[in-house]
């Protein structure tokens, strides 16, 4: 039996002014018709049964969550009462699978990420799942690198191993420079680090026990009282205490048996508008218009107006976002920059706007 | 006694979003607290008393402009049914004061101007009245200028020709390129034509009657009639006739006798948003910023947000302007181009937005 985890959690400060606190951008419809969200699940879908899909997802989000997908199981909803990052989200969703089957193989994916090609994707993460079961190993998705890119993490194999299908991971690298990336790509043995994994229930669980023993102790005993009037004020307490750390520098990094997978689709873990509009379609001009928009000699811009008439001249390279309260212009290639005017918010106690 | 006929008939395609068919820049606060409109008249009013000063203007304005101006005589704001360029819209002032004293001095000033100087600017008019007086001349205002502007027109003067302080006119020129700009300022005696002009209300109307003799004949009767029941419909009946042209091409450049005075004031004929760009208040990173707006990182940006929060990072050189129904995004340097939205609108028939 196979479960899938996905992680809603996440507050997407890189896509003010659409994302909000209670709006991040996985519950936003940027890359689509749908949201990234119901991208994501009906993505799985083929390979998951509805039943066994879990959404962990934050208290501010879950109403709009439940809204957004309707076929899940309300029980399926886990509501973190805080973020605490990956590996607690992980882990508290790794005991409810144990509770139903602690030998269960758990796909634990990122609700954020464009894929090209969910067929691909099926067969990949399929393929995971097998040498997961078999090995009894932490397995991660690779990506293929298509550049030398310094927005995503890489992972490192050592070819002479392989394991069902998958390279064992010598090591994981953070963001490099562009030098770096350069090398990486030259040695041929390096993948982006997508932030899929797939493991067994149990397994994982193990692994959280011996790299974060203190998180297992909070976490571990709630495998007993999912189902009951119990369980969110267990939840809410253990997230009192626990740690907040990933799961790729908290267990991923320290464990000793872990493999990589290869993907064959094309992979973008929309991290700004920009990677919004490289994966939108474009005019003759390069440029991404959605809405009432008049393009005058411009090229590779990417407008959003829901409500209104945005005009622009002469321009190149800039994205221009707008919503109700708010409106957005930066070029593309500052577009990772976003933060900073959501740091400038905070700062001004300018709640209604975050 | 001394006349002031502001023309304030123009439309100002180059500001939308802000000017509209209704609501042209003149009519605007783009340039500061007041109106430019408002701005000419409190400029002029201490050279010429309120009850000689005449507002031309068109159907669609004239009631915004009676609202703009209480202090102006109702009778004095003159209604034009259909723009027909300077030349019409000069001479049928001109009808108007002859009525009264054919030998009044009347300045003719454009209604969207920038002075920087406004003491400067009277005793520069001041003098041209004087100059317009004494030899019964053509006189136009001109400016010496800063650097070889493209975007004006010029007037060659002759140094060995001077008249009550005024050099006598050799030509006018259109706009030209840079090169001859260029050239223009290193021969010393070009100025910029700044479209301001003042004469004896009898000396146009002679020149009129001279190089545009059936527009004299369509308007000079008028003389008669302002005052009366019947002045509306007699000049709806000549404008439905007269040619457009204007008071450049149909007069100044083929009159005889036309003197011009160097203007000692700073001077902008405002022809766009980069303009009021360059006479705006800036902040450190020479950044005009109007309304709610987070800058991060942006220089020599212009933005106007009358309603919402606009949010610019590592934005340069940009102008943004938004109003309730639409958005202008435009490099500085482009601004001229934003008549072409203006086009582009008019193409699709989106009047609303006109």
């Amino acid at each position: 039996m196979m479960y899938a985890v996905i992680m809603a959690g996440g507050r997407g400060t890189r896509f003010w002014p659409r994302s909000r606190g209670a709006m991040p951008k996985q519950l936003l419809d940027i890359t689509g018709d749908s949201t990234m969200l119901q991208q994501t699940v009906e993505r799985i879908v083929p390979l998951v049964p509805m039943g066994n899909i879990l959404i962990v997802t934050g208290a501010e989000q879950a109403a709009l969550v439940r809204k957004q997908l309707p076929d899940v199981p309300a029980d399926n909803i886990i509501v973190e009462p805080v973020g605490r990052n990956t590996a607690p989200c992980i882990c508290l969703a790794a005991t409810k699978i144990y509770q139903q089957d602690p030998d269960a193989v758990m796909l634990v994916l990122p609700a954020d990420h464009h894929i090209g090609n969910p067929s691909g994707f099926r067969t990949c993460l399929k393929a995971a799942a097998d040498a997961a079961s078999e090995t009894g190993a932490l397995v991660t998705v690779g990506i293929a690198p298509a550049q030398p890119e310094t927005g995503y993490g890489y992972i490192q194999y050592d070819r002479s191993h392989s394991l069902s299908g998958a390279y064992r991971v010598q090591r994981f690298y953070e963001k490099p420079d562009r030098e770096r990336a350069l090398q990486y790509l030259a040695q041929g043995n390096f993948l982006w680090n997508s932030g899929m994994f797939i493991w067994k229930a149990s397994v994982i669980l193990d692994a959280v026990k011996k790299h974060l023993p203190a998180m297992h102790d909070l976490l571990f005993p709630l495998k007993d009282i999912w189902g009951t009037p119990s369980i969110n004020e267990a939840i809410a307490e253990a997230y009192g205490k626990v740690q907040p750390i990933s799961i790729d520098y908290g267990v991923m990094e320290k464990a000793d048996e872990v493999y990589t997978l290869a993907g064959d689709f094309d992979w973008n873990d929309i991290g700004s508008w920009s990677a919004i509009y490289d994966i939108s379609a474009k005019d003759g001009s390069g440029n991404a218009l959605r809405g009432d928009v008049i393009a005058v000699e411009s090229e590779n811009c990417m407008v959003y107006s829901p409500n209104k008439l945005i005009a622009i001249v002469g321009l190149k390279d800039i994205v221009v976002v707008e919503t109700d309260d708010a409106l957005l212009v930066v070029p593309r290639d500052r577009a990772q920059d976003v933060r900073r005017i959501v740091e400038e918010l905070e700062l001004q106690g300018r709640k209604e706007l975050l």
